[in-house]
């Protein structure tokens, strides 16, 4: 078989615990004879900061950009939070978008039937959701210059952070919100703050422009951020695909998150540019974060990093076959009421990451 | 009595309607001796812009400084939708707030008991929900220079916003959040995006040195928008007043508002700063929008006017016991099960905009 080269960096917090148990699915479909990983392993955010010195290690950018994919588990803790701006884990995660190239972030929204009570919301709004939705994810107020905090002459500090979009970065997301459409609802609901923000009248002139020319299909509509986050919150389901600016990207995709009530569920994934051999970086991760007030304790859910692999079989290496048998198994270990403990519901059987693990193993 | 002099703005859709029903309430409390109101009316919005061409007249702001308070009925509708960005509706709701400098908008997330059946989130969980966003609103991204859309040489454009804030604007948002807390549960959240944006670096600290040097009572923590948005959502009762930018407080704002499930009760008010003779700017308006769907039919709620009309009683006239027997009054029609379309549940009674007026009336 063909051989796929893999850059894991499990992070902190819960992130190695659940890697773990994606390495022994990834083992399994090795000896299923489905495929071949080569799989090098790197440090990022707190980890890189404890072993280096800082977030993200030259080492860690170099074997990204020489692997066909990267799986992260999680970043950051309280025992790195105070560390000066420049240097925190968060500028870890930044940095490898931003050096990948990595503008298209995928974060779906979708709402098991097994889980559905989980929301804090009523089981009508959730049940059975399904929304994608895609965030620019290098551009915007994330890295717009100029930016930073100046002392004036009267002593007042002012700080200051730019939001920018050229046409090409909207267009290029525009682009992949409206490829992944047609292959659901052909519905994209793109979100901006035109009727205040100038960069956001030209991110709805250019959606326009790109459905008019390239995608008659899609049917196409635009809200505001603060009524697309009331409309999460009212009627979550209207939605199929929405595609916003990064900040409010970061906003929605949240909202959406918990939504679902199973933050421990919801993968996600961050793609870049094909380059001209085809060649496309993309990286993988949970949206839960690194949770260290449970790591090293057998309570995490691996769900969350073992589907976002299976995002990855289906993004990176399209393979969707065991894409699917992995979801099926994680859906009949649900329906069969085995839960880790954030997903814990009355007369279940609760159970460890480990054994979370087992249990998708034995489904597979 | 004295004399309050009320410029009141009917702006458009169902503004007029809502805005009559005030005014009945307005002239029982003149009728009972308790006050004296001057009202002038005036022109927002798409009125503003069919009566004079442009959104906000001069006449309206200089009525609006001229008076002790002003209250807004809602403003835009599809028919000025398509007019270019620096003429449309809302240009007039940003100038008004700008030029009267505004800076304080205080928006109350209040589910009343007999509604909150009406929230899409399980009653549990928002039941006795009572939380106050205040949100700054004279600057951050909204009003930051330099803004605007260029072509560059190469014939793609570029769109740019600028987020900026001082320290003294920082701190006297603060403080508004602060002393509101004092009267409250003294709890305050400051949302920020410290981890990405410096602006909102320099924010954290100036929202620190405050707490530490004028509010020793005030219990200070801090959150990330995108976890304050998924807060929301988990765990709304968690809040006691929440305190952030412009942009942020946008988006938050309607979220909570969502979560009572009935935006058509929902109030804001929006302070300026005293000035050296002890005077206060002030626009009081309904956080719903103008729906001209329904707008002339009698269907309108008009209680969210009424209840911003309170609002205006308790920060700008200090006329507590009216502001506290009006809202008893609406908690009475609204526990006898007295309706507007909007709030409908079963069994309750279905009334009009001006019935709903009556009943209000009638319990005072
Ligand atoms: C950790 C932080 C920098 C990051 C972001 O804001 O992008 C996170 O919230 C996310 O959404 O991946
Ligand atoms: C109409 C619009 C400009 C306004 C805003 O964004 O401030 C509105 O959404 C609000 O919250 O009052």
């Amino acid at each position: 078989a063909d051989v796929k080269k893999v850059l894991v960096l499990p992070g902190d917090g819960i992130g190695p615990e659940v890697m773990t148990q994606v390495r022994r699915i990834m083992g399994w479909l090795e000896d299923a004879g489905k495929v071949k990983f080569e799989v090098t392993e790197g440090l990022l955010g707190g980890a890189a900061i404890d072993a280096t010195g800082g977030p993200m290690p030259d080492e860690t950018l170099t074997a990204a950009k020489a692997s066909d994919a990267v799986l992260l588990g999680a970043v950051g803790g309280p025992k790195w939070d105070d560390l000066p701006f420049d240097i925190k884990p968060e500028r870890g995660l930044l940095g490898i978008r931003k050096e990948l190239g990595l503008f298209a972030n995928l974060r779906p929204a979708v709402v098991f039937d097994a889980l559905a009570e989980a929301s804090t919301l009523k089981l009508d709004v959730v049940k059975g959701l399904d929304i994608m939705i895609v965030r620019e994810l290098t551009g915007g107020i994330y890295f717009g210059q100029p930016r930073g905090i100046e002392t004036l002459p009267d002593g007042t500090r002012k700080g200051l952070n730019s939001l920018v979009y050229t046409t090409p970065e909207i267009t290029r997301i525009g682009k992949v919100a409206m490829d992944l459409a047609m292959k659901r609802g052909k519905k994209v609901c793109s979100v901006d703050k035109a009727n205040v923000l100038e960069c956001t009248v030209l991110w709805r002139e250019e959606m326009i422009k790109l459905q008019q020319e390239q995608y008659p299909e899609i049917e196409l509509s635009h809200m505001y951020v603060d009524n697309a986050s009331m409309q999460l919150v009212r009627n979550p389901k209207q939605f199929d695909v929405m595609v916003t600016t990064n900040m409010f990207g970061d906003i929605l995709s949240d909202t959406a998150a918990m939504l679902t009530g199973s933050l421990g569920m919801l993968p996600s994934a961050s793609l870049g540019d094909a380059d001209a051999n085809g060649k496309r970086y993309a990286l993988y991760e949970p949206v839960h974060g690194s949770a260290p007030d449970i790591a090293g304790q057998n309570l995490a859910n691996p769900l969350a990093t073992i589907l976002s692999f299976t995002m990855m079989l289906r993004y990176s290496f399209d393979m969707m076959a065991e894409a699917d048998l992995i979801e099926q198994a994680i859906q009949t270990v649900l329906n069969a009421g085995i839960r880790t403990g954030d997903i814990m519901q009355e007369g279940a059987t609760k159970v460890g990451t480990v054994e979370m693990g087992d249990a998708v193993l034995k489904e597979m």
